[in-house]
């Protein structure tokens, strides 16, 4: 289903520069300082973009956070065991880990997808999505066949369309999974033509030894596989993982649908870079989160033009980055819909003239 | 009554440290890579030594509002005119400003209290706790008297109290007041010992005539007064406002009620600069939002021991930062009273042993 997968790809659509146009006009109506709310007006200029309307309502929220193993970890490239994955996936569908906590205090569905834990999940809250148990060890062979990776792909656009079905008014897109932090080195070395040690980092808190290793394993799987740069698929397939291979069609499916889509951290913009470079319409329903605090983020973040909207220093993944990130959107929105005009201010004095001259919209609040 | 504001800050405790190792105790047990939930785990301890409790409840939020003109305008330091002063005051009351319309968002609660208004504030929802009609020109004549400065540090410190009285869990500090960019550039640089030039930026959007004046007002002020840096009520009377004296009082009486007190902007941050001058202790309750694009925001938060969470591009004002801070607050406490410590999360590898031994702190969930 490649050709399905690449039709369905090439159909997203770029943003709405006629509805950022009046985003903007409206944005230097409002009654302060221009610019003075500086990186909150152009997400909200950006929010028009992806919708289509100047006034936008972020209600429902959704994380999507996808699970899956990493065969790569016998290498002892991950400072936790691969039992942390099952574990942790069904943590998460009971607000017991970090992520979930956090969407679960500030109301944020959480849909937590099985594609690939190398383990019976038995926890009815898992969507069950397995495609297999586990990738292969990249160090020896391709991390799965290119089918799986477009099956993964696939996966992903389909949990975003169900998303959009059920009123959701932006994703977040997560992960769990052991090794990840690898297999995502690997492919945003190869997307980036990179080398490990550009873009690996300690991840969950690897040893000297193991940050060596890790490295050392990044470099070997590189050099056997080779991936092609330029088909995302290939290299998704070859070095990637089937969380980030998902991870990458819910951003692709999310552009699909008109929807934002919130980018949690490094493993997560790989996803994004991926989709990115799928199809480069993506890149405006793209929204950051926080710095990840793991190497390589930065890289990709300005791969793709973005500027991470919060400094934690977190590097635990899952999607924990996405509350906040939500509440940034809000907020934005907030002050698009909720402020006045500097004539609704009440205030009229002369250096406001040019402003005012531009103040043909002026929406009432809503 | 100097005395008895001196004897009122004298008796401010210092964050109770004992909670803060129970604090980093349970944080150390929780179910993530030690660290990996980076300023979300230090801002949960530094909570517990605010409240003295490791499980803290961030509900009812409040910002406080001081606003006040500056006699200063007269010399064109500021691309707004006075009068916006008195109209956005009155628009924060209801939510058509930046901040008030994310406070209305987000359900925080927001007071507004008039210190210094250079005009009637003919407005009920506004409390009238006027000093004067605006402050002197600090380029011809002392803001204020002495104790007027001490009588705005005395009205913030009693609306921290009734906030405290009021169930408030956590504070955020805004001003309003045309003009006042240039007063708290002054008293960082008394503070600081810097030049005009270190401190001084563009505030709302000067021009370069303007801003060239700005400064010139800066270090003509200063030469004048000549303020002794080692005593903030001389430097906030001298070259400061009665915003930024009261705003002073908010900080010191949120750590004189033990309450988490969050600074906006860079107004904000002079403000808690000064607080923190007056009283060694208020650090500790000190919670940094967004780092301000306003220039001298950097040096003031190098000299308070504070990385703002934030990067928003903002330097609007008005308390904007207080809304999302309130939120990564939030966040932290979520984390630390939802996360399932690891025997709770089912995992019990080997690795985990170390923290296991420290695991005789094991809260439920609350």
């Amino acid at each position: 289903m490649e050709k399905d997968l690449l039709a369905a790809i090439a159909a997203i659509s770029p943003p709405d520069r006629e509805a950022m146009a009046r985003a903007e006009k409206r944005q230097a109506a409002l009654a302060k300082p221009p610019g003075s709310l500086g990186k909150l007006e152009e997400l909200s200029v950006r929010l028009a973009g992806i919708t289509g309307k100047v006034i936008n309502h972020i209600g429902k929220t959704r994380i999507i956070v996808l699970a899956a193993d990493n065969g790569v970890v016998e290498e002892g490239v991950s400072s936790a065991p691969q039992s942390v994955t099952l574990a942790q996936t069904v943590n998460l569908t009971r607000a017991l880990t970090g992520a979930s906590s956090m969407a679960a205090y500030f109301g944020d569905g959480l849909v937590v997808a099985d594609v690939g834990v190398n383990a019976v999940v038995d926890c009815p809250a898992v969507l069950d999505r397995k495609i297999a148990m586990g990738t292969g060890n990249i160090v020896r062979e391709p991390a799965m066949t290119r089918d799986q990776a477009v099956r993964a792909v696939e996966i992903g656009m389909e949990l975003a369309r169900d998303a959009k079905n059920d009123g959701v008014d932006i994703i977040g897109v997560g992960e769990m999974g052991i090794g990840n932090t690898t297999t995502s080195a690997a492919v945003l070395a190869a997307l980036l033509s990179l080398s490990a040690e550009d873009v690996t980092g300690r991840g969950g808190g690897l040893t000297d030894d193991g940050f060596a290793r890790k490295k050392a394993v990044i470099a070997s799987a590189l050099a056997l596989h080779r991936p092609d740069p330029g088909d995302p698929l290939d290299v998704l397939g070859k070095v990637g993982g089937f969380d980030i291979a998902a991870m990458c069609g819910v951003f692709l499916g999310a552009a699909e649908c008109s929807l934002p889509v919130v980018i949690d951290g490094f493993i997560s913009i790989v996803a994004a870079l991926c989709a990115a470079r799928l199809c480069e319409n993506v890149k405006a329903y793209l929204i950051p989160s926080h710095a990840s605090f793991e190497k390589g983020y930065a890289a990709a973040a300005e791969e793709l033009g973005l500027q991470p909207y919060l400094l934690l220093d977190m590097r635990l993944g899952e999607g924990s980055g996405c509350p906040l990130a939500f509440r940034v959107v809000q907020a934005a929105c907030a002050v698009m819909n909720g402020m006045a005009t500097f004539d609704g201010a009440g205030i009229n004095d002369d250096y406001l003239t040019e402003i005012r001259e531009n103040e043909d919209i002026c929406f009432g609040r809503s």
